[in-house]
């Protein structure tokens, strides 16, 4: 059974403060076997990397193996069926769409002291993209990865994919080739992001390293980062619906089955304004779960981490929300519009009851890559932004420097720094000599 | 004496791979001292932090002082002089302008399917800011920091700056005012990361922590990321300057000293196409050397790890520049603009020999904090980006689920997620029964 709290009862703070807080990962500590296998990626290379693809995943690659063969991919493309080709192609136009509109523009104005200012965004040179092998290997996460890195504008893009026994989803290998990914390794693990990170005799070193992945690349990440740039580490999925009765209880548990169903660590709140309302979904909950193909996952997690919380009124639904910053929110209301400008700490928001969370995992457009546990409070989505980077430009005229270079001498005596006066002071000494 | 490098010279990728991997900086292992005061400060909150405080500070304060009053704050300022001030008001103002202009837009659309798609940033509720005490205290550190966050809509920041036995700069409390700060702390260290994450009875708590620091500083951001944003953790400073023969020997010496003087383990290079300019700037920097008042620090950072590079022509030094992504990027030549548009690879350019480096450290408007140690490759230096998070946001309409809606189910079943097609399913049945 889920917990269920009610705002009207008087332990009510404590209750979802504990809520709040509920720890729901336990992280193996992994960190002293994978800077080991860093350091013997760094060392040896691709022999490190062929033997500890051959210990983990039972794959005897060579370096001319490492990276699937263009004909490789073509045959293996060639066994989707028709309705998923189509459906990844949709879905690929659709997510390519939006994030095409998340590109930045680049600024450039001259002030009234002359100086000419502005930025001018560039894309990372080469990025990594790691997809878990086995069974959540989710070709949508190769489409929500690749496709902002190359409409950012990255040049090299590969792919790390490990394949136990050398078992290979054909539709991971079909979104990358839609999304435009270059390079294709038969890689897992932290000797994948080794590999990317610093690089080999076949593989060379990339800048960024973005996608989903275990325990061990987790762990690999947070190594490396510092010598490239890691996209966020993401926890246990979310989801956080609000919903007045006007709903149907099994549209709505079913919204919560569909994040349960992902892991036993993930977490499905109902918020309602209806404890009638709230009683009827969890009962929902139940009947689903007694069919449900991943009931054992979906049932723990619902079991162990669900909650039912009962509002006095959608403010108060709001301001609970905020402070659960949700990964993913749905507003089932009827003026869901209204209360998305209240839930302002959220990673993606679903508007109204015919948008099921899962429209956002595939074809929606919106990324599925979000900030988790929390860190909706301070960070976004994946997005083209993750795979550009900003130059700050300034020119200053002699005008432009005898009008505000005497400020920057003044406070660089402030601060000791007396060549950062002096670089200031020469300039201005010729200019006014 | 710095390396002296030529890229004609057959062992020249050699010596720039030894430039390029130099490790400048040795962080000493804080790592355990720092875990012991967050768990110390997490238990016991105020009391900890006035504990830590009267050991490292030597500052007896109370739940009460452990914030300055407005009043003090006051005081304090009104000792500023007035050149003080009005280089400080001139550096916010110019700031301000700049960062003003970053502001992302909100969208908003509906495409052909009738899906309303879209995203909307919001500000971060409250940040933290650490500044350094004592000597690298510096107020313009406060004003590049605080402008950005307050530009970003942020409601509540708050500064922690330690007071080692008592001393305060006023210039870091002017900047904090000009800023629009809204609380200042008199903590520093690990205790006060730690009581701006965690928060404490009197101190509460902060979603996002940015600003410079020392070693236990830098161990506990890393240990508190996560349950907060933090910004990126910055290495020692660096100048890269690409100067033609016409430029004044002197005014070139001064820009990479003007790096130099900050740190014994921050880099200065100069890249040029002419050997005997090269030549003069190494001697205006031993001449300058001879009287500057941080000659010690400088001279050791020069020696230890500066670098003359001659290179054939410019498009030469921009690829040597993009591999060497330095955070700051002087382009003293005829054509600046020309060149920085193949130095892509930079924190900020500084366009032209009038535009000494030292101009964005406090007046030019750009932001001072910037990636270092390489890190330009892939990310970028701090902006009100930083303060602003984005939620995504989705609308279906019955006919658009009806028009995207089954490849969703589609790639759910290929994914083995059925409550995700599940809960687009039932929808889908009901529209259609």
């Amino acid at each position: 059974m889920p917990v269920f709290l009610d705002t009207a009862s008087p332990d009510f703070e404590t209750a979802f403060a504990d809520l709040l807080s509920a720890k729901r990962e336990d992280s193996p500590d992994v960190d002293a076997v994978v800077a080991e296998i860093i350091a013997d990626v760094r060392s040896r290379g691709d022999a490190a990397v062929i033997e500890l693809t051959a210990k983990f995943d039972r794959l005897e690659l060579t370096p001319d193996t490492l990276a699937f063969s263009a004909e490789e991919v073509t045959q293996a493309i060639a066994t989707v069926s028709d309705e998923d080709r189509a459906s990844l192609e949709l879905a690929a136009a659709r997510i390519r769409a939006y994030h095409e509109r998340q590109m930045p523009q680049d600024q450039e104005w001259t002030d009234e002291s002359g100086a000419t200012l502005g930025w001018r965004w560039s894309a990372v040179s080469a990025a990594g993209l790691y997809v878990p092998g086995g069974l959540a290997s989710y070709p949508s996460s190769v489409l929500m990865n690749a496709i902002p890195a190359k409409v950012a504008g990255v040049e090299r893009l590969a792919i790390a994919v490990p394949t136990p026994d050398g078992q290979v989803n054909p539709l991971v290998l079909l979104a990358a080739r839609l999304s435009g990914v270059d390079e294709i390794y038969r890689i897992g693990g932290a000797q994948a992001i080794a590999a990317l990170a610093y690089g080999t005799e076949t593989i060379a070193p990339v800048d960024k390293i973005t996608g989903p992945g275990n325990a061990f690349v987790a762990a690999a990440k947070r190594r490396v980062f510092g010598k490239v740039g890691i996209d966020m580490i993401a926890g246990p999925s979310e989801i956080l619906v609000i919903a007045d009765k006007e709903n149907d209880p099994d549209w709505i548990a079913l919204d919560l089955l569909s994040q349960a169903e992902h892991d036993e660590s993930a977490q499905s709140i109902l918020i309602t304004d209806d404890a009638g309302f709230g009683r009827a979904v969890a009962e929902a909950v139940d009947k689903r779960l007694e069919t449900l193909e991943r009931r054992a996952i979906a049932g723990a997690s619902w079991r162990d981490y669900g909650a039912v919380i009962i509002v006095r009124d959608l403010d108060e639904a709001a301001a609970l929300s905020n402070r659960i910053a949700p990964e993913h929110l749905e507003l089932c209301v009827v003026d869901p519009v209204a209360l998305s400008h209240q839930t302002i700490h959220a990673g993606a928001i679903f508007l109204g009851q015919y948008t099921p969370e899962a429209i956002g995992d595939y074809v929606g457009g919106p990324n599925h890559v979000l900030p988790t546990a929390r860190s909706a409070r301070f960070s976004s989505g994946l997005s083209v932004m993750d795979f550009l980077k900003r130059t700050t430009l300034s020119r200053m005229t002699p005008e432009a420097l005898r009008a505000i270079g005497p400020a920057a001498e003044q406070l660089a005596r402030s601060e000791s720094l007396e060549a950062h006066g002096l670089s200031v002071g020469a300039r201005l000494k010729r200019l006014n000599g």
